[in-house]
């Protein structure tokens, strides 16, 4: 497995934490203490369009022959959002569906599109994350209203058949559903339907206990970073960048702490961003790729947590 | 790929023609001749307790080492449905996510476990697809309320090391998103969010125009259905099964007319049943296994369409 292209979809639009500060009546230190993210971008087109102007960017002229989805919130319920990015793209007959994980939709995206090539099913595999959490934002949790952001993504990932070795070196992922409430959109399905008289405004806005999370999960993503370099036989050292999921600065900050790695081993743009759910992950690779910290062979370790609570680890050689 | 375990929950409670008539204010003769469906179940429990009596019947005791999710319309928009299938299975730690493809969303999830087992990724694969279809019903919408009804099936997937040679023999997708306004439910997504004022009560309910995506589907199946055919050097006698998404009698009837299959070759239980969205196709498969309509070894056509409009062909061998 080769990523071939690469594409980001920055919304112009910014948000600071100033402007923020009023909507949820908490100062700029707060916000800015509590999540590290000092602006976002506010998207004015929909997801589709969003994705699809980093699909062009990471397609370079090039067609695929399978359109995955791996975003955190469609554009509606049905059909999903694949479909809509291929109306966009202008792509009319090829295969489209989604993959759902939440912030790790992008990682299991890989992982399939992986396995997809491996097996010869598929030969040039566009993959999408684009996400507008602040269209979800509820004012009256500050903690998560002030962390989210809009943003969007692309890869085409094609079969390697390079000198430099690129694959997917080792995917692994755990989910835990004892922490299934910890990071929420209640509403929207069949439990909480929208006509439903109990459902209330509240139940279709973005929930998350950010701390508990962080305690759920910390030791979790440790245990696994650890199983990794022994299956692999490498040591942090060996791995060029590590691009996490960017959840939280707490949760970034960990990443270094605990993991060992130096500050500038960790891709941390959650300033510029907020936490873009699943356009988060391909957001920071494509950041760090147009900043020029990757090169073609660059050892990279990609990770993080999606509601669930699901934690994946997996490493690539780009 | 060999299927090694089955599971269905199709709901106790049972609406008739005639008792949805009076919602819908329709003759029964108009419900039966439009979509065929004489009764449909109506789910007392959510998606997520209807696909684990599914799945602990697929499993009969086993364990998955991956969950998927294929079904329709999630429990809520996070986290995805393969989470809180997990927590009802009691399956703390193993990876889950969701494939959503709409109707096909089990046809994929399919082709992404024969993929997933191929490359040695995981070894038991548990798909379940649980659709409550009812409760997003629009009675002003005769046809495609008197369409749907509810109900979960699941299985269980291995690699194959029999000799009968199970496996999927030939899958092949397309999607057309000329046709993405013919099925929505166009709410509980960025494009029309709960909380924005224009967002109306019908725009949360499913809506499907059938016979516009019978006449840009039909000629598109045939020609999917003879490329089958000439691929597998096979005639349709050769085929033991032909398993349709149930998506109306009128679809299921072509298969036979245009297919040129006789009556008994293709599943039909939308009488019983309606269109139970993505849990359809596994529900059909479940139903023709326990009624020993499928012997190991057989060669089943699944196929069928879904929002976006996507059409899948594919062969298994049982």
């Amino acid at each position: 497995m080769k990523i071939t292209g690469i594409g980001l979809y920055l919304p112009p639009k910014i948000e600071t934490a100033e402007q923020l500060s009023k909507k949820i009546n908490k100062s700029v230190d707060w916000i800015i203490s509590k999540t590290g993210v000092v602006e976002r971008r506010i998207s004015e087109i929909d997801v589709d369009e969003m994705g699809a102007i980093a699909a062009r960017e990471a397609l370079n002229g090039d067609k695929p022959d399978l359109i995955l989805n791996a975003s955190g919130v469609g554009r509606q319920v049905i059909p999903d959002t694949s479909v809509f990015f291929q109306r966009e793209l202008n792509l009319e007959g090829v295969p489209s569906f989604s993959i759902h994980a939440t912030c790790l939709s992008f990682l299991v995206a890989l992982k399939a599109a992986n396995d997809f090539l491996y097996n010869g099913s598929f030969k040039k595999i566009l993959i999408i994350s684009s996400d507008r959490g602040t269209k979800g934002r509820n004012f009256d949790e500050p903690e998560s209203a002030a962390l989210l952001g809009d943003g969007a993504a692309a890869v085409l990932v094609e079969k390697s058949n390079n000198n430099e070795g690129s694959c997917l070196e080792y995917w692994k992922m755990q989910t835990y559903s004892s922490g299934a409430d910890l990071t929420e959109v209640r509403g929207g399905g069949t439990k909480l339907h929208p006509q439903d008289s109990q459902t209330k405004l509240s139940d279709n806005l973005f929930s998350m206990n950010g701390p508990q999370i962080y305690r759920l999960a910390r030791k979790k993503i440790y245990k696994m970073l650890l199983e990794m370099l022994k299956d692999q036989k490498i040591k942090t050292t060996d791995i060029d960048l590590v691009i996490p999921h960017q959840a939280s600065i707490t949760a970034i900050e960990a990443y270094i702490h605990y993991g060992n790695f130096n500050k500038e081993q960790v891709v941390n743009v959650i300033s510029k961003t907020g936490n873009c759910v699943a356009a988060s992950l391909p957001m920071s690779l494509a950041m760090a790729y147009n900043n020029k910290q990757i090169s073609r062979g660059d050892r990279l370790y990609l990770t993080g947590t999606g509601a669930g609570l699901s934690i994946i680890s997996s490493l690539i050689k780009f």
